[in-house]
């Protein structure tokens, strides 16, 4: 076991791949965060208790198990949450049927209750076996325990990567800031986003952008489906100009109602792509819908990397969509490159499927990186060592409770997760997935399907005929209502995220992650924590109720009554369509904005700050540009909120940023009912 | 390309594993009968047209493919059909959910509607991509055609077999006499079987038993499933004693009311079990429900048949039921053993979920060929080089249209499917599995979870309430007459498997297996044929009517109306509860016995000859004891059945076989309405 980071060793086994996660990172472990966090003297496995082996199959490491041990994580799981028992190969698939491990985002890592994680350093489809089986026995009663089996195909070795606690979140943080730390949005990537309908030329996109300045509804970004493309599935990675005469011009003018543009693709590029000849030998030997998968690992990646810089950056785009990153195996025409594919580096279709994601995240991030402009963008895959990067994963699954358990799941492994809103069974339907994105890392609703936005009918083929629902204005009203609740939260959320940056702390985290101690939590798949104060427990269509358990020796007040709820106790609440159960852990100050539509650049939140509590610690709201990444060099305050029960609230402001961005209104000591 | 048999030929690449499918072959390929077939002078495909490669991964292989090439096979699929640009992982799973190769017997053996097959000799889960992907382009308007893409994981070579044509058929019935020919049933096992509930004791199994004697309805095979073992899951392999006190007495009783037993079982061996002790040093490293899985490739193999001859065969059991044989993977908690198990002879995990099925099917069998016995089983899993096991495969799916697309998918690769009937949701649901299962290779009623059969009542919590449908009697007669119908198909079914044993012909085939021609039926995945003259075209639940389609160049008549209908064409025919669309070829002789409601030592079948058309081909009934391997030294005689318009019926018996089988008792010349 080899020491690399505070808390963090390396075992080498054999003899590794040279292509893997580790191997691609690019962002410096942050050993100064690292040793803030509680000191571990020793890795949490001992060697020898680690058997490792070399296969016809590839290799095979057992590790220790306890009995009472339990293993989370493995990336934007949608099936299961508890994986003690279970078997999960992590094999990036877009649309997973069974709880068999595959997702658009598996990553080769997790977490035990008793407060360590585990990296296997691959970009191999890994097999784990989590306690699901056990060694013959040498006798009759015998008692063999069951092992963490973990294989690896392919390979002659690998690297496990062990990150100690002493908590199981401490483990998390561990691994986010040897990735790097958590990514840091710009303001504007915590507003409201909507993607307009695919089949939109301009005069559509600009009536929707224009209805929502009109009707007074929060929205910062305005997205592009593939029907911007003059050639898509594959992409040829310019404006079909017939829909779109004057791209640039319209990019002005949506910038003038202060949107923020993002444009969808995908990687496979078309022959009318104005780069392909020159990417072509960068690419993989098999095609994807008649478009060549180019190999970011070389050359290719200045390539797509310059052109995107020319020809959208500095027009003005300031995000992309990365659709089809992932790979099909249940799709009856399997539609991305088969695992036999070889890249002109040498990676291979199963290294490349594993890589996509992320080899594509940073081809893109780097021209924002250039340009000294935070982004904050969409993806349809990731891997492991993913967290600094400022992409949001979402998903062409459509089941809203599956969508909870993936949001839930989602912080084990250092990914941000989109609860997307696209259509919807009823009014109800669409009001429960919209609580569920609006309390998530992006608030989107892809409307690529309807030619209005969905709360004017949320049924696809009556908005396309344009048959608007009756009492559209009410639902219309409810949804304005709930995206100024998001926009109310930015600055809390900014803080968590800024949290998730420099401490490595997702800003969404299941129970058992702050609460290990209470095995209780280890089942809790639908609720989860929001930045440090909030629990969010969601609601999907059809419920009439829910049940929310509160950890133990905690104490909680209701968002929206203020009452008053004791922890280690499981709660019943009915179900109400304007509110899902929220609650606001004692002891916490809650920062809530007065509502924007969209942020600006001189965008001044103005604050009421909720007092929870006698006691409560303070809260640190952080303040920069909100653009820039000149926080990296110290250009930033930290707001620090005060309550003392006699004197009242105070703000301490400290750092060296210049302008003000945070203005305190007025401070309320909450009362329970 | 090596020739190994006429019309056959092997292409040898890298250096192929040890343990492959052909290895553990142990009939010899049917010489005599190949050289009957359409001589073939060169292989299918040039050796020059294909591509090899090692991977790390392992390795890969290319074919060209036709534009107009479509690839049927894989084994038992139950999701699709025509595999022409899809994705088939060949991986043994019980629980398929969807449409990517998994299957319970899966079978790395292709059909080409250019008239050749390929088998590829491998254990390993071996991947086709049927023409779903083709090569990048070196130009942007150049073409590049699609291929069949084979990996092979784990190896460094392999081994294929291309079989001739020149039809689709030729190249089926080559892969069949390679195996060793088809299985050939004893009469009984055409009968129809019944599993009596799993919670019996002896007095409720001879309750049951006694039930379809005193009603008259047919019935051969009386099955015990899991309860009868002292332990189960893991099993222990003896006898139950406080529910069966004296279980050689029951079989004894069982077969004087002219019964054949079978036994439930599965290969995980409990410590309960008296030769867990010796088989544990021939056993894999990990346990399945705290029970040894045995290497039959080892001396634990004799263990196992010696412990089932003693304990069983002696005491007079007449077949077993080879449960979970396979492998699970959609399951929350897999049941079997990890693909990194280690087995003594040095097999792995995944070889040996592919291999397990046929290993206990060979193991099982090897007792019967002992004692010159011929048996039918059932079995689970089953893979490549099957066709000569007297094993039928059952699934634990349910869905009524999968299971007739399975059947009509078994004869691609030589693999015989029972659509088994257990409960179902309505009067009409029931009668529709039932008939499936009639015009299948083993009627079975599996009613494991009931009291009372489901005739009685379908609906299983009623069912052992003892609550009885109101009309039971009614449905009770609508059963007895279908199970009379199949008593009356034995003699014709009993010379379709003597053809699939001689030439290598399965008893079921889909429709292009022998009208390759008419590209018609590459999509026609719910009719199939049945013997030499029966087209089949089920019905499921709901159906108000059905679409027929009968081949190019054909003709054809009803079998219940006589009709007449000229095929290259598609009929639409109300659904009626008593009878699907079945279809007589013009020019058949059918031979319909009249129905027994067993099968005994000396039956003898009273036989009505049916006469369709002016000239029909001779019917040859194949003619012996009906339950030894005598017939394979010769002690058989071919029953000719000759129609001459003028002369009238003539039956010529040649053979050594001193017994008389079949009486005919009348020639009937159809009349068209």
């Amino acid at each position: 076991m080899e020491p690399v980071a505070s808390g963090i060793w390396k075992l080498r086994l054999g003899t590794p791949e040279r292509v893997t996660p580790v191997s691609l990172k690019e962002k410096e472990i942050l050993n100064d965060r690292l040793e803030k966090l509680p000191p571990a003297h020793s890795p949490p496995i001992c060697e020898g208790e680690i058997q490792f082996k070399v296969t016809r199959r590839g290799c095979v490491i057992e590790l220790p198990l306890d009995e009472e041990e339990q293993i989370f994580g493995f990336g934007l799981q949608f099936y299961s949450f508890n994986q003690r028992g279970l078997k999960k190969q992590i094999r990036v698939n877009s649309d997973p049927v069974a709880d068999t491990g595959d997702t658009h985002a598996p990553v080769p890592f997790y977490i035990s209750t008793r407060g360590y994680g585990v990296l296997v350093d691959t970009a191999r489809y890994v097999t784990f076996y989590c306690g699901s089986h056990t060694r013959s026995r040498l006798k009759p009663d015998a008692i063999e325990r069951p092992t963490m089996i973990i294989e690896v195909p392919h390979v002659q070795g690998v690297d496990l990567y062990f990150f100690s606690g002493p908590t199981m979140l401490n483990a998390v943080q561990r691994y986010v800031l040897f990735s790097g730390g958590g990514c840091m949005p710009p303001f504007w990537g915590l507003g409201v986003w909507y993607r307009t309908y695919a089949l939109a030329d301009y005069n559509v996109a600009y009536k929707h952008a224009s209805y929502f300045r009109s009707a007074h509804i929060p929205c910062d970004v305005f997205g592009f489906e593939p029907g911007w493309h003059s050639h898509c599935y594959s992409c040829s990675y310019q404006w079909d100009l017939k829909k779109f005469p004057n791209p640039d011009q319209m990019i002005r003018d949506l910038n003038k109602l202060s949107y923020k543009v993002n444009l969808w693709e995908h990687v496979f590029v078309h022959p009318t792509a104005p780069f392909w000849q020159e990417i072509r030998i960068f690419s993989g030997n098999y095609e994807v819908w008649g478009g060549l998968v180019p190999d970011f690992t070389t050359e290719a990646q200045k390539i797509f990397a310059d052109y995107h810089e020319k020809n959208f950056l500095l027009k003005g785009v300031l995000g992309f969509k990365l659709d089809e990153c992932d790979n099909s195996d249940y799709r009856p025409q399997p539609w991305s490159f088969p695992e036999v594919t070889e890249f002109p580096s040498g990676i291979d279709g199963e290294q490349m499927h594993s890589l996509l994601g992320i080899l594509y995240q940073r081809t893109i991030w780097s021209i924002f990186l250039k340009h000294n402009k935070r982004t904050f963008c969409q993806a349809r895959s990731s891997h492991a060592i993913a967290a600094p990067l400022p992409f949001v994963l979402y998903s062409d699954l459509y089941n809203h409770r599956d969508y909870i358990r993936a949001l839930v799941n989602s912080g084990f492994s250092g990914l941000l997760w989109s609860p997307e809103v696209r259509h919807a069974d009823s009014a109800e339907d669409l009001v429960r997935r919209i609580q569920t994105a609006v309390f998530s890392p992006l608030t989107l609703i892809n409307a690529f399907q309807m030619k209005n936005p969905p709360w004017l009918q949320y049924d696809i083929e009556k908005n396309n005929e344009d048959i608007l629902l009756e009492n559209y204005k009410e639902l219309e009203h409810t949804v304005r209502r709930l995206f100024e609740l998001r926009m109310s939260l930015i600055p809390y959320l900014y803080s968590a995220f800024a949290r998730y940056y420099f401490e490595g702390i997702p800003p969404v985290r299941a129970l058992p992650l702050e609460y290990s101690d209470d095995s209780e939590t280890y089942r809790i798949d639908d609720e989860y924590l929001l930045g440090d104060s909030l629990l969010i427990a969601p609601l999907f269509a059809g419920q009439q109720s829910r049940k929310v358990y509160l950890p133990k020796n905690t104490t909680w007040y209701c968002f929206w009554t203020y009452r008053r709820y004791e922890g280690g106790r499981t709660y019943e609440f009915k179900a109400d369509l304007e509110r899902i159960p929220i609650f606001v852990l004692e002891g916490s100050l809650l920062p809530l904005a007065k509502p924007l539509e969209f942020i600006e650049r001189n965008t001044c939140f103005e604050i009421n700050a909720y007092v929870f509590g006698e006691k409560p610690t303070k809260f640190i709201l952080f303040e920069d540009d909100g653009e820039t990444y000149n926080f990296e060099k110290g250009l930033y305050n930290l707001v620090k909120l005060i309550w003392d029960p006699e004197k009242g609230g105070e703000v301490i402001r400290e750092g060296s940023y210049p302008e003000t961005k945070y203005k305190i209104i007025e401070w309320k000591q909450v009362k329970s009912p």
